[in-house]
């Protein structure tokens, strides 16, 4: 007989993973067996992204290699070159993104291969140009000269090169790579888990990460890091810090969604969370403008008070990526940006020991009934 | 404690339906509350589309209503227009079809509204529009003029008319109108369940749907009949029907994959089969050409003997497209074409109770560890 579980698969699992773990109750997440504490301070993004493909922390030469790897491989292909001057034109960034990776499975020098060579060449293809496809479109919109990648650069760097023309100071640019580390993985997310779903078909790894993309876009998954921005933007027009209180108790005894608390995992503080109010602090000290760390310091104040909920990993990104001056509907592109390293870990985790994903449902609809004709009806 | 499933989540309901039911045992499989075996002799797509989203059949002012509709909505919208040609110079059929429904997300006429109302004319157009772009993709492709849909038509009449320039015999029509019918909904298969984990996230509908083609695409769902279709003409190089036996069964031998065989769910004859297999046999007697009919009765019992399991949706749905003379890589792209019916009610269905669906995962990594200096590794 079917199992029933609770809706929305909560406390189902759905499948194994070497790739991260979370402890919900003691509020702690790692990846592939390291805290996340210890990842912040010390990994980069680039050292992340070799962890989630090799299960093993780079030593000097693999890092080498990889930076190498996503530093040669950041450009656009053709086609979506082709394509991105049309996207930018008519699409918001998270259609565009998802428009653009489906598009690029067709031209990828690795074709229709699937062996685990090919695949892991595409998912580093994939980490490396989303973030220049998110920068491209933006100076496109814009009518801005398009910057091409620095392969110099690490890759929080040179996002922020490319999207703003002008290099970033050191401590900018390592809260970004920070930021990209603490997104990279999460379990069996919705997105991650979509492509999951997708993958267990035996679709294609493009195919995949334009299904993750797609879920990702909800605002009850990264659309929230967007929504939290637009928040703190609303209450600035209110008068700033001193309205945060009352606007945000005004809207959850209204029943209205206060974004960026609470987490179906977490029943303490998000771990990630801890990392991301730290950096919104830093940066506001370094901007000499609280502005956005003192709302949002309020709103989780009033949301704590009110209904006892911890803030998740979008509620200080949006701070963050506010003070680093990334246009607010680029949040969840850049969430992707980050993402991307694990979605395409667990697809390859998930080809490499496959089963269709297929759960079966619950009927509610009418109990069986003859056909009647038309004329009858 | 989480609850651990059979892998890919057999036998776990993930979700509730009103749709679509099926007795795997018995091999019944009905569309709210109608058996597929009333429904392939006497309803067409137009009526199924109807009762998959208003949950009734329609009364004769409402199934002319939404044959206008949908006849008024068949033409690609401009954005799709302009990328098309790019996308029939470089990408395979499926991956068109899933960038030009991402695409489209950006300019529908309903833009980001997310009312039921919005929702449903957005599938409307979905359902209406798909048959187009694929047609307009294969027409391309050859250089050849494009056919423009022509709203007296019915959709599956409309279909064969854009793509081959004349007009489909009354009898073609009607079994290229039963394949669609046979394949708009199936309860909680891969594609649709990708389509409900993105709509979860409150993702908009032309991401779930640009979700859902992404894992129909894979082999081990959509993909397979276009696999069947290979196998066939493969057979035939070799000889035809009489090598049919021994083929199979040295693949089997070989444990290699005969497509087109076995399923989650049915422990039976899938009974979309049965009506799958007497069209194969009524076009292969209107051709006079019984070779594709043959061949597969030939592999057909090839595996009942050795395996003892039963055809599937996409075996003779492979030879019947063959018959109709729908080009091989255009079968999965055909599926989408009557599934995205079902699709886009799953995606309302999911939208009018939502809950994010999130399962858990079962870790299987490193024990925690020590974060160890890239000198010391």
């Amino acid at each position: 007989m079917p199992n029933t579980p609770g809706k929305g698969l909560e406390g189902v699992i759905a499948a194994e993973t070497a790739l991260s773990d979370i402890d919900g109750k003691e509020g702690v997440l790692s990846y592939v067996g390291y805290d996340i504490h210890d990842l912040a301070p010390n990994a980069t993004f680039e050292e992340t992204v070799y962890l989630l493909h090799h299960l093993e922390l780079p030593k000097r030469t693999e890092l080498d290699d990889i930076r190498d790897q996503i530093g040669a491989e950041r450009e656009p292909n053709e086609l979506a070159m082709r394509l991105l001057p049309a996207l930018a034109e008519n699409c918001a960034p998270m259609s565009m993104l998802r428009t653009a990776v489906s598009a690029s499975s067709a031209v990828d020098p690795d074709g229709w291969d699937t062996s685990e060579e090919a695949n892991y060449r595409k998912a580093i293809r994939l980490v490396a140009v989303l973030p220049t496809l998110v920068a491209y479109y933006d100076r496109l919109r814009h009518g801005r000269e398009l910057i091409p990648p620095d392969p110099s650069l690490s890759h929080a760097a040179n996002f922020l090169w490319m999207l703003k023309g002008e290099k970033a100071d050191d401590e900018s640019a390592r809260i970004f790579d920070v930021c990209l580390v603490l997104h990279a993985d999460h379990t069996m997310n919705a997105s991650t888990f979509a492509a999951r779903v997708c993958a267990a078909t035996l679709s294609d790894i493009h195919s995949a990460v334009t299904a993750a993309i797609a879920a990702l876009k909800g605002p009850l998954h990264g659309g929230a890091n967007e929504q939290v921005m637009r928040m703190i933007k609303e209450i600035k027009e209110l008068g700033g810090a001193s309205k945060a209180r009352d606007y945000t108790i005004d809207k959850l005894r209204n029943k209205e969604k206060v974004m960026g608390f609470g987490h179906r995992v977490y029943k303490t503080e998000d771990p990630r969370a801890t990392h991301l109010r730290k950096m919104a602090q830093e940066l506001a000290e370094k901007a000499g403008d609280n502005s956005n760390y003192d709302i949002s310091q309020e709103i989780e104040k009033a949301v704590m008070d009110e209904k006892g909920i911890y803030p998740n990993v979008d509620f200080y990104a949006a701070s963050v990526y506010g003070y680093l001056q990334i246009p607010t509907d680029l949040f969840t592109p850049v969430f992707a940006c980050s993402r991307v390293s694990g979605w395409t870990a667990h697809v390859r985790e998930q080809y490499a020991d496959n089963r269709l994903i297929r759960p079966d449902h619950g009927y509610v609809g009418p109990p069986p009934r003859k056909w009647v004709s038309l004329s009858e009806r």
